[in-house]
């Protein structure tokens, strides 16, 4: 897409940090890392999608490859590691191009991505849900 | 693993709200969903690892395969989705048997994890740091 910076860094056309780069797959370093001590990767199909579900199989396998080739580094380099896909902007997709955040997790890191506040399913509302949904899924 | 609950979970030795399951991969619905709507879900092998370098290749591509089919449901239901993996308890990983979030997202969640704060990089600090990434995934 024209006017999507992601696009415009897979194309070349705005530089990046590159660190793993094949024919439809990039990584790059993130600009605005999360972590302190750097190393927050962006993982990105050079094609545009904008969501998981946009993506064709076979190149989504293809893109988790080069995730898990990466997850390989990051955890040599860092004690833990956050892998995070947002879609849509409610859920924090800035950039409407998919992408996968790896972040490199050590102590007194301040990040609290894992952290969450939890909730009780009403009597049955769990059961109820998991059948709408596998519903859905046939 | 004897002790893991994911693995009993996995061979039916403790229930779940199943929402799907084939030969080698089972999703059900997290029992403490981060979202007062619920949905929150669970997608895992049902083999014993720890971390997504744990797994080999093709069974993560199975398994992503999953999280794709599971995920089309989820953003037909919610108008976003999170999808979250930890590696390592400093990351936030509490059962050490590999598990994806897939954590729908909807207006006053109050859900924060797309949300950190963010660094900029030293002098030239980004530059050496992709510099060893790249040699270390060589």
């Amino acid at each position: 897409m024209n006017d999507c910076i992601f696009c415009k860094i897979c194309k070349g056309e705005i530089p990046c940090n590159k660190i793993y780069e094949d024919k439809n797959t990039l990584a790059f370093l993130d600009i605005n890392p999360a972590t302190d001590k750097g190393g927050h990767t962006l993982v990105m199909p050079k094609k545009h999608y904008e969501l998981i579900t946009d993506i064709p199989e076979a190149e989504l396998k293809e893109l988790v490859k080069v995730i898990q080739k990466i997850s390989k580094v990051l955890l040599k380099l860092y004690p833990g590691l956050n892998i995070l896909q947002n879609n849509k902007r409610i859920a924090g997709q800035v950039i409407p191009h998919l992408h996968f955040h790896l972040i490199p997790r050590y102590d007194n890191d301040g990040i609290k991505i894992d952290y969450w506040e939890t909730h009780k399913y009403g009597q049955e509302e769990d059961i109820k849900l998991a059948k709408k949904i596998k519903t859905l899924l046939k």
